[in-house]
């Protein structure tokens, strides 16, 4: 029995999966147009995306070739590793046996890589110089950042002024791989310019810095647009981590009967789970999927599924899924990577189907069982991680109460080295758990636009 | 052709390699009684460490089991991958092959965990419930906090106190895994209260924490002392490196003609370079060894080759090596795990044999090396590997010059995830060379005790 599956760089996938094909008929509705409410062509993402990524984004196909130069930068730290958390069950005292697949191998330290790598070589196909992007705490900047320099790109990133004062580490990463950031807002932009004008000393938001990434998209021939979750391509690129774990759990005898994750923008947990939801939805196998959310930003627990707009400013087209709506804005809790209103449409469809379940946690909990695992199994995982971690903690325990040896296989997403002050808080009794912002959902909820 | 060489389990070195028996006869001599210039038998290091570790500090055998408990906590990482820089390669257009053993991948981030969890299960089977040792910037502690935690003990961490205050990220890592971390000089101590009493503002130094750390295993009979490098027990828990490494060429289809590793007392250096030494021993291999040190803390390229003290303090024995006199204190260079005074017995022995050269370089042009690579090869070195990785740039370059097409294999002993704010120094311009400090080394070199 070995505590690491490790697979070999000639067994790494060379496809990605894509699950529309897959999904029970009429399950997903196209975006529309927030004017006309008409479905957007692919044209309509052209100032933004290169057309590869729009294919992707629209694509029939089940599986999509991972080219050969973006397989090539993977090889620096993929496959990454299936570790069987023995000390963890131990620390339990379980009977399930619990198998997490680490993404913290990555230079950047998360998922993000995958489909920053995809992204930024795409671009460069298409003929693009630069990237423009935005990042709030750093975790997606800092992956574009090395994606963009391991292609020879340019890089400009729209970084939130107060992250970028208060928390310079990501932000000295993207410069040490050779990206130019900015704090946002900007002198550079009509978005960052309008804003500075009626409040020269704003901290910044991740809605306005996505204003000012996709304008200066936009107006620049040879620079495009990215995003780090939500969309399609971008969950169709971190499959690659679901396709690598089939193949690790078989070398390790297994097959999940729970697979876990957090959900944000839905990305990581769609990339380990819709591999191994395929065999769901063939009625091959019977597995619980489950997602952990933060309580204070409860998009699947709490939200409407309906369509509303990506971003704060409504300049996105219409996305069916779940939301909070498009000016919610969660309370300050230190996993930032799962402060987004909405949710992927792919994760709001599998839901909405019944094909997985979402449970949220207060940050005090996820810290809690974050500093467990760390002192189980060495890895300090990042506050986001943690949210899988609380869920799979708890799946043991009931586990445990009902004598079942079930196979347990979650998503470790990244490391938490650059979330240490966030642990100080924890471990030193400061961290606080938000309350439920009951009101400020229900008011932001019914600013969602009425289709259909 | 793999980027990576992964190793399983199963194929885990299950001995470290001791050098001794293989060394050219005379070429080491015992540590001496600093009082009476008479060799210090085992018996004297008992008050700090348990027999078992003292043991291994003179043993004679050539392979030493690594315990089974030992290895499993090692498989939570180990083996570590060894990596083909080929990005590098092609960035430097040199026909030379360059690989990497990383050791970053460890929970501490660096190679210090194998020695630190060796040394925490030999002092638990010996009874020892709690473990004082010091740190600086925070490696050293942070990996003796995960070891401890591992096995069940305790563990008091003297930190100096400049580095308590100004870096604060490896103390809350030290914490999350449950270590009680203590801002050097404390009040806990005769050496710290003595310190405090001449000045309440010291801002401490490593040999304040040493002292302070030592006393408090000496007074304590269920307490330990422990150090990160130097002693030959450290070195031989190191080997695993080498030793894992041995087979992954092998498996590469490769046998190393350079080995580099950076040098500051000389563990992670020896850990990857004696398994191979050990062919250059024999007569079966020609290869060239080459370690890399700060110039501002030229231990092995200027120092002297005789007696001296370990520490500061004149509190421990004599030991032959290559010291720069014990009470120099090298300029506050970022690679904080390079300033010390000495070099470890083992490695000065080497040197002195004519088995391995030493290069010194300033820290400007090691971080422009670390930037290098870290565009390169997407891997953030710390600071102390980058001076590994500029020896290898030179090398790899020297080859371009000759068209030589050597194998040159170095450790890249550790990421730079807690090195941000070096980082941003060197990218902001205001990162500093120190002056080579000529006098300073004159004068502490004067004070070296004259031995024999």
């Amino acid at each position: 029995m070995f505590i690491k599956t490790l697979l070999n760089e000639d067994r790494m996938p060379t496809s990605w999966y894509n699950i529309v094909p897959d999904m029970p008929e009429g399950s997903l509705k196209p975006p529309l147009h927030p004017a006309t409410g008409e479905p957007v062509g692919p044209d309509a993402l052209e100032p933004l995306f290169p057309m590869s990524i729009i294919m992707q984004e629209v694509s029939p196909e089940r599986h999509i070739d991972i080219p050969e130069e973006v397989q090539e930068i993977y090889k620096l730290w993929r496959p990454t590793p299936l570790i069987r958390a023995m000390r963890l069950e131990r620390a339990l005292d379980t009977p399930a046996k619990i198998y997490f697949k680490y993404e913290g191998v990555s230079p950047a330290g998360s998922h993000k890589p995958n489909t920053a790598i995809a992204q930024a070589y795409f671009n460069r196909e298409a003929g693009i110089k630069r990237i423009a992007t935005e990042t709030g705490a750093g975790q997606w900047g800092s992956s574009m950042a090395l994606a963009t320099e391991m292609f020879g790109l340019e890089c400009t990133v729209y970084m939130v002024k107060v992250s970028y004062d208060q928390k310079p580490y990501r932000r000295i990463m993207m410069e040490v791989w050779g990206a130019e950031v900015l704090a946002s807002p900007t002198d550079r932009t009509n978005s960052g310019r309008k804003i500075l004008e009626d409040d020269p000393e704003s901290p910044g938001s991740l809605g306005i810095a996505i204003s000012e990434a996709s304008e200066d998209a936009a107006t620049h021939d040879d620079c495009n647009y990215s995003l780090g979750s939500v969309l399609n391509h971008v969950l169709l690129h971190q499959t690659v981590v679901g396709e690598e774990c089939r193949l690790q759990m078989e070398m390790a005898g297994e097959y999940p009967d729970i697979v876990i994750g957090c959900i944000g923008g839905g990305s990581n947990y769609a990339g380990l789970a819709f591999p191994f939801m395929r065999d769901k939805l063939s009625g091959e196998k019977e597995i619980e999927f489950l997602a952990a959310e933060p309580s204070s930003c409860p998009t699947v627990t709490k939200g409407a599924y309906t369509y509303d707009f990506g971003d704060t400013l409504c300049s996105t087209p219409l996305f069916l899924m779940h939301t909070l709506g498009h000016d919610f804005i969660p309370p300050g809790i230190h996993a930032g990577g799962l402060r987004y209103h909405a949710m992927a449409p792919l994760i709001s469809a599998v839901v909405n189907q019944g094909l997985m379940d979402a449970v949220a946690y207060n940050q005090t909990e996820v810290f809690e069982a974050g500093v467990s695992f760390a002192r189980a199994e060495g890895i300090i995982p990042a506050p986001e991680s943690s949210h899988a971690i609380k869920a799979t903690i708890d799946k043991a325990l009931q586990c445990k109460e009902k004598g079942e040896e079930k196979i347990i296989l979650f998503n470790l997403s990244g490391h938490g080295h650059f979330d240490m002050s966030a642990y100080d808080q924890f471990l030193s009794g400061n961290l606080v758990d938000y309350a439920y912002p009951e009101e400020k959902i229900r008011e932001s909820m019914a600013k969602i636009p009425k289709m259909g």
